[in-house]
């Protein structure tokens, strides 16, 4: 959250000090790696530079689009008073999505990680207004942003309407990325929203409570208490062991018939469990599982999820079934339709404008040469670049066209704007095997879902820059590995800490409930949090069906 | 509940006590009004009266329908030791529904009223085993119960299945009463369970969030603010002054801009609201509501709902129609039509059964003075008749017929079965006018829900006397009038306490959250609903739309 924050912050303070940005369109592309790049000028670089808002007759329209991390972070670091703001979100309050696993158990009630967004803007200087509504189309040419309103039968009409924008905020969230597996959406749940988290509850007393019916034979049994969870990243480990507690230790007392029949399965395609964390976690968390009797499936890959059975292949192409209860997809986030077709509208250009900047020669294509010399506003335009350099111990430019293609190639090849555009795809592709970790989930979140049109190129003004240049010094501050947390259940948490510390155990559960009860975003979700906590240790959680 | 647990205790003790109690059927009729008697008899009155369980080798099937107050109360002072007792509910929890209103608005979090029933069970003796299901169908013929599981998709075949008793206790509650009024079902929110007050509190943070979107006429706003309750009963009345605390002292605050459109209209039919409390309170509700803006529609009545507005009628049958963004109907309850059909295939029988008794001379008709005999045996099948002679001020049976016939009745015309059937169904039609109050609605719950079989016709035995005796002397215990409450907003509670004693005012609302807390079911949710209560006292009520 630190990160967030101070990323935001960096906008925040940057369009406090510049009442008059030159029609900067401020873009937080929120999306599954996809990062994105924009601007929109209307060459008035001779407007002077007004500092005091009352010689300005009419305040510049800001439209933030979300409520997430991101658009909260944002907004409250904004002088409310400097633009008409307009927030729009299908969700009228921030969740402290980190918790969300918590939540599917009751060690934390939903409504103690929320805090009501109108709350959180009210504190701000000037009108700040909120619509609940979902932006389903983003016109940025005309400036608009085109919303629909949450359903409702006593709304008249459609619900939808458009919203004008002067600069535009995009923190929309990203979505559960289910690699268009057949099923999936139908029968799996998710763990993106607090009514995710609400509904795998009551599915997971549901299939207890069926698993109990009589005339039940025992392979039905088993069926309807075998949980799954597809993906091994943080966010599932985590459930697997919140769900593992649940059941051990609050429900198995009051359901002793069917414990000995509960199983809880991990499918990770990969060869490990959190395998974005360090060995020493990876190989304490394997053996936790296995000693507790969950069981870890590596290297499955789910090719098809039916109402009865999730069809899986093993690294040998063997097909397996497994019959499940409840399946819980977590593997990782991809990016929303309407960002995807705004991308797409709008990222073409964008390349092409960097691609004729280096282009020197005007050849139509780039050597090596120039694109090495473009390397930093590439990164600064495309953070992943850096980003996936980084994770891949690349050197340099040359290493990434070679991981491109898959084949070495020669530093005095020269590229085409098609093979550029290809290189800057490829990463895009990648960059969701970065970290995505639970505890900073909020860093995660911000980290794969930002992207920012830099306006360095043709832009000069002293406003644009200190913006943009604010920002990306932000962003690339933000992903500085300051250390993440891994819950495994039995109140043991792994812990990555900077310069390769890594702490498993009783220990770094409580500096877990430390930093959890640090990071809330208001002092009553903060109190909120830790009585159900106290909670939880003295009654343990509730196993009711709501 | 203290009425509950005794009248159940009654029960419970009997069963105790004969462990053997030959085939009593006892049945807790739970229906608007309609109480039932019933017990089925195989006429082995001479078996022995067993009381260890050593020597029966095997027990009695007991099976509770329910898992509400009556059901609950009836479960914890059973000893679960003597029966095979199997539980069937569609809710695998009780919950503490007199705080329902408080739910409704978030003074009160759902979870904290409910508890776990196999939490309640778990406590017993013997094994008791809890099947989350609903009853669909009563066959005392056979002695089966036919059963639906809640719906799964993942539950192979329809989820139904049946399930054998010896003793049946039918403890299902009532459901809402719509009096057909066409449109209710599909529009109206009722106030009956958990899930409903959950769907309420989000409705109305809808209704806010609507009147909230751009490009919306001013009537539109004031449609969506719109806030209607049918039914000025203690419930009804209650969720009022909960929504009005909410909406000014919580909501205002953060809807500055829709504050002042927010209208909240009580209808009632009758000429009062809180009809059934002192005309004191009755006084001081419309006059705190007038006061406080709170639109009281007195001789009102709703004739139908349609997706955008209510259409009623008054008493000089002028049509108004009312656009509401949100209606609660709140007017009492009904009968479920599984019960219903159980009463209607054996309440005839019953009553045959009572007529020929009285019928002393075999002349197909009843005297007058034949009636009078048997009235304390009626009264004590049907208690309702009792309740009824009583809140009318009714000297005997003969002012009953009068009522029931609309005119006068000679004491000496005589009576078919016909018109003695029609004068109890009469009384049925009417007892639903007698006091269900919010506050003792447990109370309230248990009186209009309660019917049972006094075999003290056929069956003479001692096992069987003993049991209904003090079943139904707890029963006429339970109706004494001890007190209730009636919360009307701003921390002000109306008491109507035994002995003609009013209290209104702050003082009665800390005497009902000490009431309310100590008659919590365990210890674990007075501590959730102390301190939800304090939560609100420091950080108000949450007002995110999940």
């Amino acid at each position: 959250m630190r990160f967030a924050s101070f990323i935001f912050d960096g906008v925040s303070q940057a369009l406090k000090r510049n009442s008059m940005v030159p029609k900067v369109v401020v873009l937080v592309a929120v999306s599954g790696g996809g990062l994105i790049a924009y601007s929109e000028s209307q060459s008035d670089h001779g407007a002077s530079i007004v500092r005091s808002s009352e010689t300005e007759p009419k305040k510049k329209k800001l439209v933030v689009l979300g409520t997430g991390w991101a658009g909260t972070s944002f907004l409250k670091n904004l002088d409310g008073s400097l633009y008409d703001i307009q927030v729009v979100s299908p969700r009228n309050y921030f969740a402290f999505t980190p918790l969300l696993p918590s939540v599917t158990c009751g060690t934390v009630e939903a409504r103690s990680i929320v805090e009501p967004i109108r709350k959180i803007i009210k504190k701000k200087n000037g009108e700040v207004r909120f619509c609940e509504a979902e932006c389903f189309k983003i016109d940025p040419v005309n400036k608009k942003v085109h919303c629909q309103a949450n359903a409702g039968s006593n709304l008249n009409g459609t619900g939808e309407f458009v919203v004008d924008y002067d600069y535009l905020v995009i923190a929309m969230g990203a979505k559960a990325n289910t690699f268009n597996t057949p099923g999936v959406v139908e029968h799996c749940h998710f763990l993106k929203e607090v009514e995710d988290a609400q509904r795998i509850r009551r599915s997971v007393i549901d299939s207890l409570e069926k698993a109990n019916l009589p005339n039940l034979s025992e392979e039905e049994k088993r069926k309807n208490l075998q949980f799954v969870i597809v993906g091994g990243g943080p966010t599932g480990v985590e459930f697997a062991a919140e769900l593992h507690d649940f059941l051990t230790e609050d429900v198995g007392k009051i359901y002793p018939n069917i414990r000995d029949l509960v199983r809880i399965t991990v499918v990770e395609a990969g060869g490990h469990i959190l395998s974005m964390f360090d060995k020493r976690i990876t190989a304490f968390a394997e053996q936790k599982f296995q000693r507790e009797g969950i069981d870890v499936k590596l290297g499955y890959k789910v090719t098809k999820v039916s109402d009865k059975a999730i069809t899986m292949v093993d690294r040998a192409n063997t097909v397996t079934d497994l019959p499940y209860g409840m399946v819980v997809w977590s593997t990782g986030i991809g990016t929303r339709p309407v960002i995807r077709s705004f991308m797409e509208e709008i990222g073409q250009e964008d390349i092409s404008a960097i691609f004729n900047v280096a282009d020197k020669d005007n050849s139509g294509t780039l050597t090596v040469k120039e694109i090495q010399d473009v390397l930093g506003d590439i990164c600064e335009r495309y953070p992943q670049v850096q980003l996936y350099l980084k994770s891949r111990d690349m050197r340099g430019l040359v290493d990434l066209l070679n991981d491109a293609e898959g084949n070495e190639r020669k530093e005095n090849r020269e590229l085409s704007i098609e093979e550029f555009k290809k290189a800057l795809a490829h990463v895009d592709s990648q960059v969701k095997f970065l970290p995505a970790t639970a505890q900073v989930s909020f860093c995660t979140c911000i980290h794969v879902c930002f992207g920012l049109h830099v306006p360095t190129y043709e832009y000069t003004d002293e406003e644009a820059d200190t913006l943009t240049v604010m920002v990306l010094q932000c962003f690339r501050n933000m992903y500085k590995h300051l250390g993440s947390f891994a819950p495994l259940g039995g109140e043991q948490t792994a812990a990555e800490l900077p310069g390769d510390w890594i702490s498993i155990g009783h220990s770094s559960q409580w500096l877990w409930y430390s930093v959890y009860a640090s990071k809330q975003v208001s002092w009553r979700t903060r109190a909120l949090v830790i009585s159900d906590w106290m909670r939880r240790f003295i009654f343990g959680r509730d196993s009711s069906g709501i």
